[in-house]
C-alpha cells in the first residue's frame, strides 16, 4: 500500500485527540433502499405499518445508521496510513433512531494504542466515533479496533519537518 | 405492533437453541456499490489498488458482511414478536473478508434472556450470529442484544397449543 499524504502513521496517533467529521443527509428513498437489501422491517420500509411501531414513524436501520458512520469516518479527519482496516468493534449503541431528512456529523477519538503482536508493521488503535442528528441528539456511538502501519524505519517525519518548516 | 404468525414471545425464547438462515450471494457490483456509498476505500471498490493492498484482491466493506448477517437475520428462523429491535452490538469480528461470489449463510444461538428494567413489555436477549462463506470459513461474528414481546397477559400460548393438537 502507498503511504498517503496527511494520514498518520501509528507513530502520529495522539490519545485523547478529536478528529472532526463531514456531514451526510439520510433520504427516505435512501432508508428504503437500504432495508430492502440488508433489513427488510416493516418499519424501515412502509410509512403506515412504521407508524403503528414502537418507533411511531418510519426510521433507518440501525445498520445504515452504522455504515454512514464509517462514510464519515472514512472521508473525516483522522486519515490512517493503510486506511480504515478494521479488526473488530467492541460496542454499538443508537441511542436515538435516525428519520428521512436527518443530517449527521461525527467526531472521532484515539481512547488506547498498542503495537500488533501478530503483525509487526501495524499498530491496533481502539477508536470512538459518536454520530449525531441535526438536533444535536447522539444517534451511534461506535468503537472498534484498527490497524495502523508503524512507520517505516528510517522514512523522515514529515508531518514533523512541515511543523519545524513553518516555525522558522 | 400486530402478533406474527411462527414469531416466538420473549417466554418461548430457549437459552443455547441454534437457529438457521436462508443464504445470500454478494456479486462485485453490490461490493462497489455499497462501498461508494458507504465505505469508499481502495481495496473495496477497485481491483489493482486491491490487489497491492493487505487483503491482495477486492473484498467487502466489513460492514456490508454486518449488514448481510442482519438480512440473514431478520429472514431466518429465529423470529421475534415486535421485530428484530437493536438495542445494541457488544461484538463485531470479521475472522475472514468476504469477496465477490461468495456466498454466506449463518447461525444465531440466544445466550442470554431477560426482563427489561425500562419497558415491562419487552424482554432483552443476547443473540451470537455467525456467518460463514461457502468454504465454511467464519466471515463474522455478531453479538448484539435485542429487544422482544412479552407474552401478554391472557393470550393463549398457540404454540403450545399445536404441539398438543399434534400429539392428540
Amino acid at each position: 500500500m502507498p503511504t498517503q499524504n496527511h494520514a498518520l502513521f501509528y507513530e502520529d496517533i495522539q490519545i485523547g485527540k478529536q478528529y472532526g467529521c463531514g456531514s451526510v443527509t439520510l433520504s427516505l428513498e435512501e432508508i428504503k433502499t437500504f432495508a430492502r437489501q440488508y433489513d427488510p422491517q416493516p418499519f424501515h420500509l412502509d410509512e403506515e405499518a412504521a407508524g403503528k411501531s414502537v418507533f411511531g414513524s418510519l426510521v433507518a436501520s440501525g445498520w445504515q445508521t452504522a455504515a454512514l458512520t464509517m462514510r464519515l469516518r472514512v472521508e473525516g479527519e483522522l486519515q490512517l496510513q493503510g486506511g480504515w482496516i478494521g479488526l473488530g468493534v467492541d460496542k454499538i449503541v443508537w441511542p436515538n433512531p435516525v428519520r428521512p431528512g436527518d443530517t449527521l456529523t461525527a467526531f472521532t477519538e484515539v481512547v488506547e494504542a498498542r503495537e500488533s503482536q501478530s503483525k509487526p508493521q501495524y499498530g491496533v488503535i481502539k477508536v470512538r466515533t459518536t454520530t449525531f442528528n441535526q438536533r444535536e441528539e447522539q444517534v451511534c456511538e461506535v468503537v472498534s479496533n484498527q490497524f495502523v502501519l508503524r512507520r517505516p524505519a528510517g522514512q523522515p517525519d514529515t508531518s514533523l519537518k512541515t511543523t519545524i518548516a513553518e516555525e522558522v
